[in-house]
């Protein structure tokens, strides 16, 4: 890693070198169309076919539940175009949270011009959902929830297997979709045990390659494709599959969820030591997000009178790779829609800073943060106008 | 390539080692988010957007007029979805041909039933489009012309240039899109002399990666983005890139470029050798697709009295790796709505045989599957019921 500490790893994760090592021969010799009968195409189609096994396993699912796609996004994109395309004849009503990522909220809104109304229900100051208020939330014409496992910025994580049950004992036929790309190969994610009909996931979230991805669809949910052509993924998702990114996919989901335990308890512990340590330091700080109920990996600081993007290229110059919420959304200044959803002013959720953990995170580099931070924090603070005014100089 | 033939390569390519070894940075040390601000994040970026200039030079575009996706569907996808929905307000009727792939058929379908209007123009026995009949066909309330630029099943090449000339002097405001995922990397695609609007193409087609294509779209042109989310690609395709994918697929175009000249001789001559000894040794066999404007690397034969699944089948017994026709339908046993587009009778369109070539390939394996081809349709006919009730036992 050359000298830098990397703590962007809710933005994307390195492959791991098992994973690439998985994906070698596709990328080589065994660089059939799976859709061929040929030799090739049968080497091809039958990875494509353990991995899809390998996958639901893990999830507890059936491999014809899942559909390969190109990532998170387009995950998400299938299941709410999917599903408000498939049942827009029983209803035109959708349920969200306010914090949801912008595959979600900028999905729901296109679908808000096609004439869908969309209910975003609120958050706590800890970024958490109420199932009750969800449930409350659906209507008679409701057909479709969508709420994240976690949350890519704060990590709060939400009681999806609650929600999916209020929402049902409300209405039995609303399908509950859950936007799992922060949790899969985290958290012991199961289909079954969250009583989800859709759920998104994304390889490069959990050391596997970028430009992959799935949605699990519970069998029998019908969902008009978004991508028409060939007719691959049983007419649900059109194009030649993949295949390295595929095999990758399982792979690491595969190690992810073999090491998910001990490296959870490893990342809590850093995790813990770089909120009380940044906390302890700097004034006028606060943590993001729900202190115990959050990813293992995940801290999200807002420092009063600081703006988020210097504080990130100040981090670079000192080697420290960090992001101020999303990557997605890097680059824009407006303050963090998931940060002013709890309830911050602008002038907090502007000074946010998220430190994702991960692989090669270690107590010295934690420390080395925890050391340098309020440094910068504090230099800003001094410098900036807007500190000034605020009284911090 | 483990003694066998393989003769599929419009169905998918295997990566080119040395398109391998740039994308290997991007699957181990440079792993980062194109979209996080710090080193990773900038690295990333540079990556992503010095591929963007390598493609858009070699295509003769401007960087900004490509659209990075997940492939050739997606791009045919976004391209027809993304301007039907940009322009619906000003008309709802496309002009399209009876050969494309499916990608281009079964999205028009689903604008169909979305209200939009299609005209499919037919071929002539050869598989080409005639540019007058495209140019009648466009009508007031036409808003896109799309005409694939070489046929994947039988390797005609269309007079774009002289189709969009004809169809923007009819309709100066009709967008012309191509489907060139055959042609780019085999022959010199230039949008700027094509005179195209938008064109799909594809990595897998030439030596690079499956999962990675783009959409050039000229500057000005209005598309309704068909995923949504962190704003990836100028808000016009979100999703996280797929760097080494990205990086991959323009090296395997500069490369492809490069070595294009003289390997499409060396392709055509074989092509040649392949046709002749083929059509020279089997009686009741043709040639499907244009004799001359056609791809270099493609034969397409049609055997009557033969099933061509089981001519496939046995051709993988002999080490031969074929298809019937396109890799995205093979496993169903219609005929080819392309060859029964040119006028074949189902008995000729379903004995159907592609042989596409490509870097593997040398005058000793043409023979070899010169001298086969010959033997199986012999044996086939013999057995098959059908060639006995047609005759041929």
């Amino acid at each position: 890693m050359n000298g830098l500490i990397y703590m962007d790893y809710a933005a994307t994760t390195p492959l791991d070198p098992r994973v690439k090592e998985a994906m070698e021969p596709f990328l080589s010799d065994a660089f059939g169309n799976p859709n061929s009968i040929h030799f090739y195409g049968r080497q091809a189609r039958k990875a494509v076919d353990e991995s899809r096994e390998m996958i639901a396993h893990i999830l507890g699912c059936r491999p014809g539940e899942m559909i390969f796609t190109s990532g998170g996004t387009e995950s998400d994109n299938l299941a709410l175009r999917g599903v408000a395309g498939a049942r827009k004849h029983r209803g035109r009503h959708i349920v969200s949270s306010t914090i949801e990522h912008h595959a979600v909220l900028h999905t729901l809104e296109a679908l808000r011009e096609e004439g869908f109304e969309v209910t975003l229900v609120p958050v706590d100051e800890d970024g958490l959902v109420d199932p009750e208020q969800v449930a409350d939330a659906v209507r008679e014409d409701t057909i479709l929830v969508s709420i994240m496992h976690a949350n890519n910025e704060i990590g709060t994580i939400q009681p999806i297997a609650e929600i999916a049950k209020l929402v049902k004992e409300k209405k039995t036929d609303v399908l509950v979709h859950t936007d799992a790309v922060q949790t899969v190969g985290h958290l012991p994610v199961r289909v079954d045990q969250l009583n989800v009909d859709l759920l998104s996931l994304s390889a490069h979230k959990f050391y596997g390659p970028k430009g992959v991805g799935a949605l699990y669809v519970r069998q029998g949910t019908r969902l008009v494709p978004q991508l028409t052509g060939g007719g691959q993924e049983k007419n649900r998702r059109s194009g030649t599959e993949n295949v390295a990114g595929i095999v990758g996919m399982a792979h690491a989901l595969r190690l992810s969820t073999q090491e998910m335990e001990q490296e959870n308890r490893r990342l809590a512990a850093l995790r813990d030591r770089l909120i009380d340590g940044i906390l302890g330091q700097v004034p006028d700080s606060r943590l993001n997000g729900h202190r115990t109920q959050r990813l293992a990996h995940n801290a999200n600081f807002s420092f009063l009178g600081v703006e988020g993007e210097a504080l990130l290229l100040q981090l670079d110059l000192h080697g420290i790779c960090a992001s101020s919420g999303s990557a997605c959304t890097s680059g824009s200044l407006d303050p963090s829609h998931v940060l002013l959803a709890l309830g911050l002013s602008r002038e907090w959720a502007i000074g946010s800073l998220r430190l994702t953990l991960g692989r090669s995170n270690d107590d010295q580099q934690v420390d080395q943060v925890v050391k340098i931070v309020p440094q910068i924090v504090q230099r800003l603070r001094e410098l900036t106008p807007e500190a000034v005014r605020l009284g911090f100089s």
